[in-house]
């Protein structure tokens, strides 16, 4: 039997995060003003983060370094595994070779803390003292909340409504790590308040969420807002997932031809394969690149790229990305993380470019392959998570049919421990495939800002 | 900064199990039938247990190699990491060093898989189509669920009930394995119905859960038993542990004055422990070893050395043990891995022999000592672990008033992802110690059976 685990040593971990604007064949679209509809510049974003963020979120140069003390939180759980599938490619009776790159190991059980620690260290070193931010299934604010822990800020977490219901173990985690956590729509903002008028029983939305969250940065000096995915600056500190992906096939003697990772904002896709395409961009071997989204909130697949809104009330600034509308309420799936109206950006482009491709799939044939998954490896996916299991699976047994013996590589983001109610559903045959009303996605498109040439 | 985290390559994992029994000054008391209260031979257990697992019960060899197909399942996960706690040695300003060994990487977030899965392959090879178990706060039930899946073995899992309402989590980590589970006492066996004839709101306890399973086992020929903890080929299974930390320990350069672990049955208590005790029996250096137990289940700590019934219906055999009387059922606390009347032989044999320490905390203290623990190293330990974080905490300040650097090693035998309500309950106050009743300790004690000399 060849290897399981590929670990890297600590030392082996990436100094530097891997930036692909360097490489773009054709630059990103700019941000612009909600209010004015113009090109923002880094102090427009002044109110909401942090000098040193603003300037990733910018920034042209290849590589940017990881300041030493966010390696050192990093070492409690980074470099994460990389693990081959054995059993899963077993199971299916595939000739393909199935590796994983494994986030769960992480305090929070997710890949999130790759960016919330050195957002809240850039935050700390700019003397803030609370951040503000949204989240969906409460990794986000699990990992901001564990990350404000360490270097002492406040954390103020609002969460989308049927999450926080779902989910009431994920809030307790935040609170463990001394952050306090709202429902949202809540009653503590303007953005809030206007949406329970018009429904008290919302239950809302990332777009909601973000809302709140940077009403409050906005409209209070010590305060910054902090996002867990979409923005440049983050997916940039995601690719040190992919990085150490590429460290580890090399010592398994492996180059992977599908990568594959499940998108909601994006951030553990870009993660898993920004490093491989920046490869790619520089001359190198091109791959197959897969995204996988819910069909309940399909931006990439039925969206339209054109420049939105990144919130619901517009107080964020607008940027060119594939796009449900930002007035889209996606139906309440188990898999929170990924119910957002936009895409980033970045992964935006690259599917406008052709770099990569995009699939939608069902939760319930996503609970099906994260259950064959967990008896075949014993790791019990997030509902996230399971969408790019099941977009493994698919290329697996595509290549059975194929008779082909391709390498596979995806990224398994977080762990289900905290999603188990979503599992006893699907168990007893509760769970159903909600689809969006297309309706509303249509009048949501038809709303889509116009903006200046 | 020194290091953090120290690793493994899979090629180092043991290869064989370390068997105390080896080693020990004086051999230990045999089990008694609970009909005859003689001797029990390797006969008289196979109706719960495949030959294999009985040869290692009674084993007397130092080492028992791990067959190949269980190290290849281990390796999804071992060898665990060995991390040292920086910024826990900082939070508390002391001069001692910490390290922990971090078992809630596995797929069931803790170490019971070390044991479920050598238990599952023993019992597949022995051509057992069904295992019968008892759990706590369900993790080791979700382990051999886990183990079971991998191997074919159907798993039929009594959960004690106060934890069965307390954790419905498990119980969906234990159907996606695809197990089944029931609140014990049950009405699917004559002990259950007995305890529920007397009070039909029986909280339960682990050793009623036990009399259910082996009672299921007992009268079904395709189906055997398994327990977690307690026996002597469980402990053995656990030595892995301590076998991996010894070699990390050596990877950075230290050695351990104090070994703590938390003690229920004594499964993980043992695995971090026996291989140091070992090299102490063996003519090495002594070390303290402490064992930390919970003040409402104190078996160590306030219980008789003597004969008793493993479980409430005494259909098990008798071990001569640190017990509080196995009619004794103790509170229902969080921490629902340790709420078991005895301990496991060879501990309960060590620490008479002097060669290990016992002290016991209420809960209360032990989740301030496990929210300590997550604000600076970010893991959630699960309620049974805060014991041993406590057990730690309270080492690392001694070290701190006496000016003494130290090096401290505990086993975090899990992660709390699983127990969000408790910490709920505790960060709202909610949370109380709950003393058990003298008069019921006294009055179980009194009713230990009389064995003849």
């Amino acid at each position: 039997m060849s290897q399981t685990k590929f670990l890297l040593d600590e030392s082996r971990m990436p100094t530097h995060w891997y930036n692909i604007a360097a490489d773009l064949p054709v630059p990103l679209a700019p941000p612009l003003h909600p209010g004015t509809m113009q090109p923002v510049g880094p102090d427009d974003l002044a109110p909401l983060f942090p000098m040193a963020l603003i300037m990733q979120e910018v920034a042209s140069e290849r590589e940017i370094e990881i300041p030493e003390p966010v390696r050192e939180v990093f070492r409690l759980w980074r470099p994460s595994p990389l693990i081959r599938a054995h059993r899963l490619e077993k199971a299916l009776g595939t000739p393909a070779k199935i590796y994983y790159k494994y986030e769960g190991v992480s305090p929070a059980g997710s890949h999130k803390p790759n960016t919330a620690v050195p957002q809240a260290w850039f935050n700390a070193q700019a003397g803030v003292k609370k951040l503000s931010t949204e989240t969906g299934a409460g990794q986000w604010g699990s990992s901001l909340a564990f990350a404000g822990a360490l270097f002492g800020i406040e954390v103020q977490v609002f969460q989308v409504r049927v999450s926080y219901d779902q989910k009431p173990y994920r809030r307790a985690l935040m609170e463990t790590y001394g952050a306090s956590c709202v429902a949202s729509p809540s009653n503590l903002t303007n953005s809030g308040r206007a949406i329970l008028a018009k429904n008290p029983d919302h239950p809302g939305s990332l777009g909601i969420a973000i809302s709140e969250a940077v009403e409050v940065a906005a409209t209070h000096d010590d305060t910054k807002y902090a996002l867990g995915s979409v923005l440049n600056h983050v997916l940039l500190h995601q690719t040190i997932v992919g990085q150490e992906a590429m460290l580890q096939l090399e010592m398994a003697g492996d180059d992977p031809d599908v990568i594959v990772g499940c998108t909601g904002g994006g951030s553990n896709f870009a993660g898993i394969s920004f490093p491989f395409i920046g490869q790619q961009l520089r001359g190198g071997r091109k791959r197959r690149i897969v995204a996988v989204e819910p069909a309940a909130c399909p931006s990439l697949t039925r969206g339209k790229f054109a420049y939105d809104f990144g919130d619901t009330a517009h107080l964020a600034p607008l940027t060119k990305m594939h796009t449900l509308g930002s007035t889209f309420t996606p139906p309440g799936f188990h898999a929170g993380g990924l119910r957002y109206h936009g895409m980033a950006p970045l992964v935006s482009h690259l599917k406008e470019l052709g770099i990569i491709e995009a699939t939608a799939y069902h939760q319930r044939e996503c609970f099906a392959a994260g259950v064959t998954f967990a008896r075949a490896e014993g790791i019990v996916p997030a509902p996230e998570a399971n969408h790019a299991v099941k977009g493994a699976i698919v290329e697996a047994l595509r290549c059975k049919a194929e008779g082909r013996s391709e390498t596979i590589l995806f990224n398994l983001c977080g762990h289900g421990h905290f999603d188990m109610s979503a599992y006893s559903a699907y168990m007893a045959d509760k769970l159903v495939d909600q689809p969006y009303d297309e309706a509303e996605l249509a009048m949501a498109l038809a709303g889509l800002p116009s903006v200046p040439a």
